[in-house]
């Protein structure tokens, strides 16, 4: 097989992440998002919104592993950000998702493709902190425009979101100041449970 | 409206590219693709196929023109390549979007984006000449892969998508040559009628 023909092998397989449908909606709440639709907004936020960042980042760097972050699930599956059982053996299946996965490409870009992957994962570099940050705003954003939808459906409460959101601000501490005060405003508005 | 409420602004606007349906269908076959997946799709293409550009590229460039290409769809609706009628009025309808939807943002990035997407329209820099063969290769590998559904539906010739890709070649010699033998392969597979 040619280097082209694995990579356009990769880039054939992962048509699938069109697939694979996440819990939040769209703002306008006519249906659920799916991966490829939210990898394509974290990319072009990260073309947005890269100067809140609290530290410098390499935007290359950030925005291709935003646009692959999600990869992983075409084999394990959307884990829902609430679902604690679920979360137990997320690791486990995206391991192994990651290892068939960037394995198609040809070695050089599986190795690159997935040290991106970890890096993400591990959410230690600025260009890891400032991804995580954004795929916690963006999915928030859309709950909030869409009434709550998928956090009525889920009856997700406020602490609940505060503390998914524990790594936002170390991403960006502006983005988490807008998004905290949108968070208090959805209490207000019955959106989201206060107990 | 501060700076970030511009930015947050445009990003939620920008939400409406998920509810643009193209004609052609994922690889399999499923449904037809959204606006933001195939603009996902052309931005991972771009990180993995760069090295098949004729010419030398700026990546960060590339991937911003690609995930913004669309956006003026959002109020001048998807084109369809082959629809000559609808294509007569394309120009004006994208040309009010572009006004309307880029200046959302803060002045510097609507003139940012603006002239990026003002750049990949006149196909003139290497990186627009890129990101337009990538535009091409998308729906084609996506239309061969799910049997030619979209080309069936509207009776789409092989002259037809040989004259859709004349610019391919002009970005990508190596795509262009494999795309050629894929679309010969097309024909003897039925799924392009070749009159």
């Amino acid at each position: 097989m040619t280097r082209l023909e694995q990579q356009i092998n990769f880039i054939m397989e992962v048509d699938k992440l069109k697939n694979i449908v996440r819990q939040n909606y769209l703002a306008d709440g006519s249906r659920r998002e799916d991966d490829a639709d939210h990898s394509w907004h974290l990319a072009l936020m990260c073309a947005i919104l890269s100067e809140h960042s609290n530290q410098e980042i390499d935007l290359v760097k950030t925005m291709v592993m935003v646009l692959i972050h999600d990869i992983v699930e075409i084999d394990a599956g959307d884990t829902y950000a609430y679902d604690a059982e679920f979360n137990l053996s997320k690791q486990e299946r995206e391991l192994a998702a990651a290892e068939r996965i960037f394995h198609l490409l040809p070695e050089d870009q599986a190795k690159e493709m997935r040290s991106l992957w970890d890096e993400f994962e591990a959410n230690e570099t600025p260009e890891a902190k400032f991804a995580s940050t954004l795929d916690r705003v963006q999915p928030f954003l859309l709950n909030a425009a869409s009434e709550g939808k998928s956090w009525k459906e889920h009856g997700v409460t406020f602490s609940q979101v505060m503390k998914r959101n524990e790594v936002t601000p170390e991403g960006s501490e502006a983005l988490w100041k807008y998004q905290y005060e949108l968070m208090k405003k959805q209490v207000e508005l019955g959106n989201l449970i206060n107990e």
